[in-house]
């Protein structure tokens, strides 16, 4: 692998490629062309080889790709071959349904531990796990060597929580909080705002029922 | 407000915008450079005058942006100023934490309906409202006038709903199922995929380990 910056937006549509070869992968299929591959996608077979070159093309075209190996590939490209230790902090539904989403942990993001803010719920399982009080935090993470930390928490708590977490020397966070995060560059901060997709959703509604 | 088509890219941006502002005006901010804006956004300020000049620039430069003015304006470009009548299709934590989260409603989201195929958690009340049996679906949409349904349900059940909600006339599918769904182009699919937001951080944890 060469050590040349890959775009954001390659990396954004890698995990599809993935998804897509997994499921090929599932069902026997042992080879197939970027033509073919465009075709399920829905995008242009140029856009498929460009993406892949640049992590060296992973095979001859005409011939096809090989699924299994294309799999494994990017695979590992998305650091899916090493195991992550992951929190999740703020124990709420949302908190809930992402320590119960079993294919994380098929992917190597294992769930080490949950904490909450609010002393009611602590000692409460989730999973496999009891609810920790903040506190435990620091020890927690160094302890255990927890390198992901997702913030399912309200906006109004999430930056105190992500300074702590920072100090902690946490890799990344995975965020939900509607707010963006300040960290230093070296933290990882990857954003899921719920409110903006919906409202993206909402222009689209508006826009069709403008349009006809 | 012109007809010309806006890029997906900026319609992605906007809510962003919306969300700024909504907290530069609850701090009582009433004017606003595109430079200040670019510096608490952290994207360029001709970025921002680009963005803005797809719907006709919004007021003056050198003088600043009315905040109040480009808050509500923005909010009636991403249609926040209608309301949309929403269900939700798949009552585990995922679905709850969606029909929990107030914040929907406050911006013209309404919670109306929540189903599930589970007969056991039939009629268990999540916030306000039972959980119906999915048969009651197709007369509920139509009855109700629903627009939006989101679907928090595992991807095998998922393709078969959204054949359902395409042959109800639904208008829009908020989709966290982890599959694409193909479904005529009337219908308005914004995909929230997990899976690959958190396999996006796996990829730049492992380069930055790399790296370093």
């Amino acid at each position: 692998m060469d050590e040349k910056e890959i775009s954001q937006a390659v990396i954004t549509r890698l995990p599809r490629y993935f998804r897509y070869l997994g499921e090929l992968k599932d069902k026997g299929v042992e080879r197939i062309s970027s033509q073919e591959l465009s075709r399920l996608m829905r995008v242009t077979a140029s856009q498929i080889r460009q993406d892949f070159n640049n992590f060296g093309g992973f095979g001859q075209q005409g011939y096809g790709y090989n699924v299994e190996y294309l799999y494994v590939e990017i695979g590992k490209i998305l650091g899916l071959d090493k195991e992550h230790h992951l929190i999740i902090i703020g124990a709420g539904n949302l908190g809930q349904a992402i320590a119960n989403y079993m294919n994380f942990e098929k992917r190597g993001f294992l769930f080490k531990g949950i904490f909450d803010s609010n002393p009611d719920i602590i000692g409460k399982m989730v999973r496999n796990l009891p609810i920790q009080p903040m506190e435990n935090l620091p020890a927690f993470i160094q302890e255990n060597n927890i390198d992901i930390a997702v913030l399912t928490i309200p906006k109004t708590g999430a930056v105190e929580v992500a300074e702590q977490l920072v100090n902690c020397k946490i890799k990344a966070i995975w965020n939900f909080a509607h707010v963006d995060l300040e960290v230093p560059k070296e933290v990882l901060v990857e954003n899921v705002h719920l409110s903006d997709s919906l409202m993206k959703l909402s222009y689209n509604i508006n826009r069709q029922s403008q349009k006809g």
